[in-house]
């Protein structure tokens, strides 16, 4: 048991009136400065549970800016291990070069995993990538009266004087952002109305959320429309849906490469036709049958570990699995593969993007803060992300078809 | 710039081979001690990209612990703030008692958030919380001739002294897991094969493949089917899929409690009926008209954070994010409240559970490592997170009736 | 076994020469009169099998009309049972008044359910009906030859230039026809292209791929993406798909009514909130654990049995199983049900809406033909069809309340 | 106007007393013999809306018998033209031969499009076709206190005991019928149950829902758990649904065959590859970005016109469309093709099978009434019925690589 020494006597009674439970860890926050209250939250842990902590108290990240935007009750930081995959050529409109890709994760194997497709790629001549849109959405829901009146909410909205008093709205809550478009789903007497923003470097959440409660308040006004809740699930926020799947939201991102068959066999120890036949199999009839949403092989995990390393929200891998991985030979024999994103949300700003460990990861990459012109940033980073999923998909499948996968685990996963 | 002062003169070699790209990163570990060689890739780096980092070099866990199971080409961490939420009642089968949450998070006012929520179901009682299956699945994929052969393959994996021959393979490969069913599904000539697995205290993942991999080699010596891949993604890992929400995979947990109308007054600052409402609209008839997988306000915010504190695989998100949520009144007017999480992947040994920060988290809930009996903390655990993931739909729901969602967003959250 | 002797010489040797095999059924058409043929291909089948037919030789409708446009080799018809349920209440902008449903089914109960259900409606004073979307898709699938050119393709067809010359081509097909949107879905180096046309009074499937076929025609000639198929599928035709519950194909249409508690309990014998309880554990929680399209009891079949009464293609019942029941209590106990029905196909010129006694039912709803103005009568008859769904789901939900399904079934359904 | 001079003095007053309003429809079969209630019935719609019906009242149907099973308010019958395609060759268990398929359907080109895979199948040999499951569902749904109850509830389902009790009281209500399964579902309070039945020849919703009403009384009675409805939609019928497509529901069948690739540029006009790749883009990958259930061209097609003529439900056309079409170039060049229906739901005794034009049909097929052994019948249509599909897949696919879509329909549709 440390000894909680290096409290001084203030803190020392507020530790105590935390364990006591005089104190909840919240009010702490405005009792003492802020790194005292992860101290003493800890401390009181330790007390009340009897043994201590090894590592959470290591970091050096900054606790008041975590404090503020980032973190309640906080008692120190979970360390993920960071690894490096690549050089990466991607050849975007937005990332064009070559690039170090962070990924922080605990899962063996996969850092080289993804190393080894990011050497396939690069010897192939890059990673092609387009960006096809790249809007945040915010879904509040209504009930009205009957369809009747649904009817004549949802012909409203489609009003262009109306949606131009909207769009105004929207824009006085946000320097950045911009309403772009709104659409309109019934069922019964429940309206669901998706609006649709440009947030440029944001990721966007908060700011399309902010913008959108605007936009009720001004529906309330003049058509008289309840709103039932800000989001209605249609944004549809961290659940995978085909709603996103179809219609894309944040950035829908597609990268691909054509690899020459000589680098295959040499890189990935197998044939491009046995690739096709794995993805064609296990990608597409497997996940056909299992009614999946995703068809690929790993998306999920290059996402989840690019994600942590630069910042981003981790609930967004859900968003990401839901990718597509495609694999066909061409007419010369090489192997084509692609994998399409629809529904990438990422930003430069905001989030967790200023902390120290995550802010270092975005400057590897050139893409820390705001970028110039606006927005630029945020395509570039998902232009880089998807370009890795691309790598992982490239090599596991190369794995699998080459029958590496299990001895692969055994040798580096435990 | 630093200056790299702290290497010596062979290290000094080493970084200005990896600078000049003849020392490929993943060389390094055979080249020097594994701290080193996280420090020289870092150095390497940063005389590539001419600027320095700030953070990533902070961290305590153990590198040679990392660099075996974790990571490759480690050149530092990124630092998660962790928070604490609770006390939080569980009322489970394995979990039985008041636990403090650790959320490792940079979204802002999720603690705040499943705090609130931690503190309305405590008082109501705390949650009920019930494990109704618990297996982990892989399931190759194999192509036989056509049809005919496909059924002959399919009967003869019903044929109970060919499982059971299967069985006694898989249990050579592994001293806790146990091979409990399979299961075949046939797409014309294509077969994929879900194996499922009891695997205790593990995720199980890495076992099941090397299960499954003997399995293999066992079918093909016997039956002849040739396999495609050993993942045909029937398994399904980490894509969200109709087959893991209906049969479960890792752990199918349900959570709920009835709280008392005027502790949801008092706390939520709304009815109970306007949550009920918000439930309906939003995380049914919403995610109904998204056609989503995911009937939920956030789960995967509550499970992304506790994963990530927890050592968990954070890809994993993705199959906790299909979780259901129902609101409904009691005849006396109270709230009853539920979340069904159909495929929760968790465990206690390996992955990053062995992790220093990881591992303070695990001692927190009371479950690192092994079960006594086996099985039983990887249980306690999922027990624990589930209850979160009530905790936090309780109060995003409530928050959201009671109109607060982008109040708490603009104090919190920027 | 029938003589056959009133075939004359000449029919007497075709029919030997079908039975010999020398000739073809699809031959006989041009080798004498279009009865003959039915004839003698029927003569040949009992020759050949050694049974006479009982009952597929009577029919009145017109052989060479349908043999010009519905059928190939026909030997005689399908009697299906038609019954008639209602009157019903319709208040929709098309049909408004009271309408008498001609349902063709073989399902013992289901005229008299729905007979029961429009009884309640029309009483509660009339089914409320809205259209909120009309347009008939063909999506032709395009192979490019990478994410680049794919991404110039969608470029090119946002081109306002380009889209006013593909609209132009496709005016030169259709009198009435007119393509008002495409919308472009790009998967790695495929791009599905969906056009959506206004197809007036015609269910329009016909019209809509010759009007697609002259466009890729254009954009060959002016692009050169080459067309791996006419319909690729995002049409998407008669398969269940989350793009059409969304999006809409054919008319998206909205019934509901509601319904007073002492009508509820007087004509169904159950209360308003025994319904909304069965419909939320059924038809939502029930459809929502299935993994389902379809929220409703059994949409299928009253559009099954209106489809085959009124000439529409029978297999666009799986497009209507995908609707949603909703039931709620009102604020004053009564009971507000509706049903969103997304993507239904009807039509009221073309298809089997000619025939006989497909044309007889027309005409009892008032629909047979062009409406004035054009797309008026199919719009009518879509309002009215949607309008007998609500009052199937009222009846079989009210039943499932009053827990007397298994025993209407076992009265009258065997 | 007809005169209605045929009806004597007693049916003109019913006349009279139905088109007053004092009568309603389904009273009259009480009230005369039911073919005059059918006349009268057709007379008061003609006198009530002034027009003559011209074709409805043509029909050879037994009229009581119909009146008793399958219809109620018959006014007369739906003609749906019959066409034949074929001799298909079917190498099944149970179907193993030639068949001429009867086709009802008012879709020109229809029949000609399968006749014409028919014709391809026949020459390379026949369609392999297996049943990998033959079940059929019905799962009511319960509402208990908690998750704690519910798990009571499950567990006591898993008994053994109770297990054999129950299948006890099922086979009291039914000949045929045997309980084969039951699998449990639980989300919340609420619990789903899906029992598994054989159901022999019989397409079997009645037949299952009658076992399973008794169930519920014993379930009533043993375990005191409460029925909302004795159908909770996991079932689930008559809905697209994923626990269909994965667990089967009705029969799972699998037809296949390998076209010598001569044969297909001889009948098909088009190379093997051509097909592979339009299946590939078209089937999978355009239903895969459509978030579609079907993965085929249009098996909807047949087994609506199979269904009609064979007096199936047409309603489980839905089941059928979730089809899954495969197509794959042979080492040898040649095509091989694949069609998996995962659910379809089928019988020869029962439902519309004993009226006059269906039996016409069934016996066409050598399928009419109870199988030796029982079961088999029904095996030997659902085999066909995938055989036929597989000819329209292979016809249609053809059609669309050799460019002849629209120009097929050009001239055969309109």
């Amino acid at each position: 048991m440390t000894s909680k020494k290096d409290l001084n006597r203030d803190k020392r009674e507020l530790l105590d009136g935390v364990v006591s439970g005089n104190i909840p860890f919240h009010k702490l926050d405005n009792m003492t400065d802020k790194k005292a209250a992860v101290k003493i939250r800890r401390y009181s842990l330790e007390e009340s549970y009897g043994f201590d902590f090894d590592h959470i108290q290591n970091f050096s990240i900054d606790v008041e800016e975590a404090g503020k935007k980032n973190i309640e009750n906080m008692v120190g930081v979970i360390q993920v291990p960071l690894g490096i995959a690549g050089p990466l050529k991607v050849n975007g409109e937005h990332a064009e070069g070559i690039f170090k890709l962070p990924l922080a994760t605990t899962e063996g194997a996969l850092v080289a995993s993804v190393n080894r497709g990011c050497s396939v790629i690069t010897r192939a001549g890059g990673a092609n990538v387009r960006i096809f849109r790249d809007l945040m959405t915010r879904a509040p829901v209504f009930k009205l009266e009957n369809v009747v009146s649904a009817k004549e909410f949802s012909d409203w909205l489609q009003d262009l004087a109306v949606i131009s008093r909207i769009k105004a709205k929207a824009s006085e809550t946000t320097r950045f952002g911009e309403l772009v478009d709104l659409q309109t789903y019934v069922t019964g007497n429940t309206v669901h109305v998706r609006f649709l923003y440009d947030t440029k470097d944001a990721m966007g959440m908060n700011m399309v959320t902010i913008a959108t409660d605007a936009i009720l308040t001004l529906i309330e006004d003049e058509f008289g429309a309840v709103p039932v809740s800000i989001s209605g699930n249609m944004c549809i926020d961290k659940k995978p849906a085909a709603i996103n799947s179809i219609l894309g939201r944040g950035k829908t991102v597609i990268a691909d490469v054509t690899i020459p068959a000589d680098i295959v066999e040499e890189r990935l120890k197998c044939k491009p036709d046995t690739m096709v036949e794995v993805n064609y199999r296990k990608n597409l009839l497997g996940s056909v049958r299992a009614v999946s949403l995703g068809y690929n092989a790993h998306a999920a995990n290059v996402i989840a570990a690019m994600y942590i390393a630069c910042g981003q929200d981790p609930a967004h891998v859900v968003e990401g699995s839901s990718a597509i991985s495609t694999m066909e030979l061409t007419r010369y024999g090489d192997l084509y593969c692609s994998v399409t994103l629809p529904a990438m949300a990422v930003g430069t700003v905001g989030g967790g993007t200023n902390l120290g460990t995550q802010h270092d990861c975005l400057r590897l990459l050139g893409v820390s803060g705001s970028g110039d012109p606006p927005g630029s940033n945020s395509k570039k980073l998902a232009e880089i992300i998807a370009s890795a999923v691309l790598a992982g998909e490239i090599s596991l499948v190369g794995a699998q078809a080459a029958g590496h996968l299990a001895k692969a685990h055994a040798e580096l996963g435990r």
